[in-house]
């Protein structure tokens, strides 16, 4: 899965940390003592490269956490699914999918400081209630103190993150734009926004037009 | 996270079914022998009570797979996020966002039989493309045979599924009425959708409109 495709340049990269900010949840996946690898769904803030999310003190994950801190964490968005029927009459196979996603490995560590415990649930709140609405989160409201305490703090330090943009980055010239007009003319959800992202990842796209 | 909350009954089972249907990517996580689990976005289809997915012969995951068959894959899809002040002018602690997700514990097998791999494709086409424009799969077909057998599918055969739909089942009747006229005024992308499901999920809520 490491193709050509994928690989991300210049300032590309800082599109990778706003696409982390976008996203609001991704997938923390464990290995543990079970049989089975765990992997759920979790709201999460990006910040201070770190990827921190919060949770109950007790509770399955966190004991998984404390046995094997070695983590995983993926985040990903699907654009357009591309039918087949845009590059080929007969065949199914060209049917694909576009997407972004990131790929996060690192140290899940269980955060104790209460001030930074503070600095991540005013980031995760920030992020998902950008307006507001609530008393910020302060050691300095006696109210704030033991639910703050109540509540767990993970921190995942980042030994290595990849991105994956998958947006016809292989494809010829010619195909790149044939596929794009006929995104541009079915103009479902997010078909626009899948093309403007095939421009800008794709250096050889549209290249035709200027 | 076992919590009452999450439990569902009866016909509400049909619709973790139906769910699967609805979705079209999850998140495979493995043990492997490396440090981090793995875990990647992927589509998927469920087809004869198993999930199957498509990929490469070759490459890290194939590998991953049969070192280690017992895997995971988590479905989930966001609904609305509720903001603190829809219950509490001052904490930000109520904020809280509403969900469906599914859990699946199985093991991966690498399907070889080329009818089952043509049954899989079509059920994945016809998940993914539903508006059809391609010639079925079919091992009739001598330009399909060789392209079938150089996809690899697998399929897990699920040992356990669980299903957390969370739409406030440990709320009391009166915070469910509050919030779920908040969203409905609202009116953001998914609000009239989760304040249903909070109708269907809450056997309390909204008992006295009748």
């Amino acid at each position: 899965m490491r193709r050509k495709e994928f690989q991300l340049h210049g300032e590309q990269l800082e599109d990778v940390t706003a696409f982390l900010h976008e996203m609001s949840y991704g997938f923390l996946a464990t290995k543990g003592a079970a049989e089975y690898p765990g992997v759920l769904p979790i709201n999460y803030v990006y910040l201070n490269d770190a990827l921190y999310f919060h949770g109950s003190r007790i509770g399955e994950k966190m004991n998984t956490i404390k046995l094997q801190p070695e983590v995983s964490f993926a985040i990903a968005k699907e654009y357009s699914l591309i039918p087949s029927y845009m590059s080929d009459p007969f065949y199914a196979c060209p049917a694909t999918v576009f997407f972004k996603s990131v790929l996060i490995h690192g140290k899940a560590i269980i955060v104790d400081e209460l001030q930074e415990k503070c600095d991540v649930l005013n980031a995760l709140m920030n992020k998902l209630q950008p307006e507001g609405g609530y008393e910020p989160i302060s050691l300095e409201h006696n109210g704030y103190v033991s639910r703050v305490g109540a509540t767990a703090i993970v921190r995942i330090d980042i030994d290595s993150m990849t991105a994956k943009f998958k947006f016809g980055q292989n494809w010829k010239q010619a195909q790149l734009e044939s596929i794009g007009e006929q995104l541009a003319l079915r103009g479902k959800e997010l078909d626009r926004e899948t093309v403007e992202l095939m421009q800008r990842y794709c250096p050889h796209a549209g290249t035709n037009q200027e």
